[in-house]
């Protein structure tokens, strides 16, 4: 498998998290000669917001993560990748169970303040006598800072590991955030995502973790999207150790706390820094599209028009073949069934106006839209002419390689 | 452009049909060397009903049949492949009504009982004069049987014609319907179809037209996809001479008319017939794949989880690679978002059941499942576990040659 061309010459350094600490290991789960398993040990008074799939067939892990977000306390987080641990049914959860228990022994806390995720194959049962072995040996190695290690164990068929960090300020102090994500293929997170962590040391009330997860995810992981699959195992997890408490910041309460407005920001800053590193590393990408549509009816149908226009095989084909071919972007916007003004549209590749009032624009040439479609980096906007609500989703093209890899790959 | 694996080795060849004449030549609208203009004559008192796409950016003929659909009589049809004239502005509905003027001229009729379609490349004006010239040669030269040449005129990237037939009795007399279709890509008639036409010589009221054509797409044209893509042309059509009026067949004034049951059926059948043929001619398909999902909460969401199905990218390069991945299809019907219940979920690749009760079924062999892959003709079954309806839907797979046909050709 080839590496992405957007991958980045040299990796974002992490800096360690006060309450985060980490360690992964080649379990041998699937994949030979890489790490597969990672662990998360997370200080007392840790607390978690958590947006999941809303798949009819969610993993267990999911599952699991859902009841404990009720109680919004974390200890530990364990992932794994080359299984998913979906469609397992009742081996499913107990795999799920007997994880909980290796990891809540090893960071010496309670299983309720277990956190799992799973990733890779769906289907196959999970054993999890190959790994729950290597747990306590993992949390004895645990370390602050081994970022880029931990973000290596949860690839699948990423190319590279996915990092983001932002620092601001609340009450005079500094606190940090740091996430890491895998993406690659079944991305279309419509209502949460792929995997991603979030880790700050802010402190914050369960509730506040939530609410800046759920804000976040909105422009960020939800306004991506790769192929239009949405995984089974789509999970995005804010861990908040509090440990700045102790530096003189005061605990935010909820998300809407005004203190922690540079909070928010920070928190979608890396949401989006992680977001778009994941469709970069889509599976065969050679470009990455930013597709903006402005003059809809509201929010939602913006959206939506979007996502139709980000995951027509046709308008994605046609980027891969470097082809400015706005015939098939008119025909992913008439498809999406929002409304549309067809003799007021209007679209632009890049700053080159090429569709005016429904026709092509006076002036126009192809061979202007031909060079732009050369750049690796480009931007789609669509005016569609009915009101003034506008969205930005982000998109690769669909290649040969995304055939290659998934007529082969066993996902 | 390699000609699909199935291609019929032997064109069904389609009797003639008592007022219906037809006529083709080459225009060069676009295509160098073959055939790109069709009319069809139809005799006095013809009657017509349709079903056109709901693309909110629907092409200038759509617009046109639109208003034409009011009227329910018909004397002319017009069809050029190469150019849609759809996104064409002020431009496009010049074009149509230039069109029509001379299809009304030659066929002796008004304007307003001419029926247009357009098929091609969108977003490039249609310039009428190139072929409007044609339109009364090809009157002079129009008579019955011709339908190979007719259904070669309207093709795209089709790789053959697409033609079937019926014959049915009313009130003891024979009655035929045959139809012809172009399909290959941006083919999910959500609502519609690409263009497909329909003729018969049985009496039939407009509203009777109207009725059987409704009838007979909701499990034909509208049950297919090949790459999720909805067209701006979208146009079904059915042309009722009514010439068996003749011949002792008494009209039938609806299409719930308990005499015209086997003309339903009839309809319906040819309509299944082409459908199906636009899906073996889907761009760069290689295998043909029925998905059926029983057990759904009602027919509506056991036509989405089966639209789901067939459309993710996942699922189609899976049949590509011959993989019998039935955690991919878990993953699509989990984000149909229709009801289902994971731990019910059941699988079948043909008579191979793979998954039973929300995981792998016991005994089952990947040798077994790997094997049935290599057919060309594929079904998929999925039991969702919740209700009792059903509902089939047929697509192709996604390969290489997809990408290769779309990154290249401008459509």
């Amino acid at each position: 498998m080839s590496i992405s061309p957007f991958a980045p010459r040299k990796l974002t350094p992490l800096p360690a998290i006060e309450g985060v600490r980490l360690a992964a290991c080649e379990a041998g789960i699937r994949y030979a000669g890489r790490k597969d398993l990672m662990l998360a040990l997370l200080a007392p008074g840790t607390v978690a917001g958590g947006v999941l799939t809303r798949s009819k067939t969610a993993s267990a892990p999911v599952d699991w993560c859902r009841e404990r977000l009720a109680g919004g306390t974390a200890r530990a987080l364990v992932v794994n990748s080359g299984n998913a641990n979906a469609f397992t049914g009742m081996k499913g959860r107990d795999a799920v169970r007997a994880t909980a228990e290796a990891a809540a022994e090893a960071a010496g806390c309670a299983m309720e303040d277990v956190f799992l995720a799973s990733t890779g194959v769906i289907g196959e049962p999970l054993d999890p006598a190959k790994f729950t072995g290597r747990i306590a040996e993992l949390a004895r190695a645990a370390e602050a800072g081994t970022w880029e290690s931990a973000a290596r164990a949860i690839m699948t068929t990423d190319t590279y590991p996915k990092l983001a960090t932002r620092s601001v300020e609340i009450d005079g102090r500094d606190v940090t955030v740091n996430g890491i994500a895998k993406g690659a293929g079944m991305i279309a997170p419509d209502m949460a995502t792929m995997l991603a962590f979030i880790f700050t040391d802010a402190p914050l009330s369960a509730a506040a973790a939530q609410g800046l997860c759920e804000a976040g995810v909105t422009d960020t992981f939800n306004a991506i999207t790769i192929d239009s699959d949405t995984s089974t195992s789509d999970t995005v997890l804010l861990f908040a150790t509090c440990a700045a408490g102790a530096r003189g910041v005061n605990k935010l309460a909820s998300a809407d706390d005004a203190r922690g407005a540079g909070l928010t920001a920070a928190v979608e800053d890396v949401m989006r820094d992680l977001a778009h590193q994941v469709v970069r590393d889509g599976e065969g990408a050679s470009k990455f599209i930013a597709v903006t549509i402005t003059g809809a009816e509201d929010d939602q149908a913006a959206r939506r028009i979007g996502l139709c226009v980000a995951n027509s095989p046709l308008v994605k084909t046609a980027f891969a073949g470097e082809d400015p071919n706005w015939g098939r972007v008119v025909m992913a916007v008439g498809k999406s069934g929002e409304a549309a003004d067809r003799d007021k549209l209007a679209i632009w590749f890049g700053d080159i106006q090429v569709a005016a009032d429904g026709e092509v624009a006076p002036g126009y040439s192809e061979e202007d839209g031909a060079a732009y479609m050369k750049g690796a980096e480009l931007e789609l906007r669509v005016d569609v002419g009915v009101g003034s609500a506008a969205s930005t989703v982000w998109t690769c093209d669909l290649t040969r390689e995304y055939i290659s890899i998934n007529a082969d790959y066993r996902s």
